[in-house]
């Protein structure tokens, strides 16, 4: 066995600044956040962007693109988790419930991309649509192996409760205070998922 | 008694056509749509604007404020449908149903404002939120009439699926194909509104 250096981590190149800083302020202020202030937030020049980018609507589905898992890992429980798909199906409700407690969850940014943008063949909306489907299909299999009667029906119902929720905390301005995870499990009651 | 002549409807003044152009061109393009675009559809200057108004934002506000009750009397049943509160509760999800197959639905113009303006101080946002506050409303009231255990929480919940199936035909780009009817029959069947 050889040994080598500690690896340290690499410093991120400008494309990867650009797509954090821009998912970062997207999220925050909306897809109409401006190139100028985009690259200021970046520290890359225009010139720079225009030579990763063709257009900032193309910088604005990478960064979704870049963002989305992190997003999404903070909702979904591990693939190794042991726990049953109740359970499963549940830990992504209760993670909602405590994310809408912080002061910058400003929603689901799939969705409030989509709205945003009012095209849903726009590159970001295909990519926010992507990651929406991913989670729909998580839900389809764990309502699947939980032997419920119309997995797919109830995932897209669990899908709806999941935006609804995220509608809430952005129309009320407060947290769920455990509606999401309450509206799921009358889903999943009903459904026979025990 | 008297007669007097017809009335013939009067014709808009600048401050209406002003916020229903408003109303339709932020519904369709989103909350950045700019001054020049607003006054060019209303036929309005923008002198005649800014003596009508102080900001962008305040006929953001009064335009949603306007034509508010017009898109809650497209899903409401009229207040004296006297069929029974199920009915009535599911009359709301059925029209969204319906609605959800224009192709210029673009979701629920409150959460699409609020979502657009990440602030819930923001005057607009505060219409939008009382407009919702509204449409929970009657669905407390009609809960609360058919004797469900808890009128307030099936309110919310029912808010809940109403905003998620709007944000899933943003995020899908088709229609809900009735599952926003079927969400809600799981949610009434559920508190025994029968």
């Amino acid at each position: 066995m050889t040994t080598s250096a500690p690896r340290t981590p690499a410093r991120p190149t400008p494309r990867e600044r650009l797509l954090d800083a821009a998912a970062g302020l997207f999220y925050r202020d909306g897809v109409n956040v401006g190139v100028d202030a985009l690259c200021k937030a970046a520290g890359v020049s225009k010139r720079s962007m225009y030579q990763l980018f063709d257009s900032k609507d193309e910088v604005l589905a990478a960064s979704l693109e870049r963002s989305g898992p992190t997003y999404q890992a903070l909702l979904l429980p591990p693939p190794d988790d042991p726990r049953p798909p109740r359970a499963l199906l549940l830990h992504v409700f209760e993670r909602l419930d405590l994310l809408s407690t912080s002061p910058a969850y400003q929603g689901c940014p799939f969705v409030s991309t989509a709205t945003e943008l009012k095209n849903p063949e726009h590159p970001a909306s295909v990519v926010a649509r992507a990651f929406k489907q991913e989670l729909t299909a998580f839900f389809h299999a764990q309502a699947a192996r939980a032997g419920a009667p119309s997995p797919e029906t109830l995932a897209r119902q669990l899908t709806i409760v999941f935006d609804g929720a995220g509608a809430r905390v952005v129309v009320q301005g407060h947290p769920l205070d455990g509606l999401a995870t309450a509206t799921a499990t009358v889903l999943l009651d009903a459904a026979g998922v025990a």
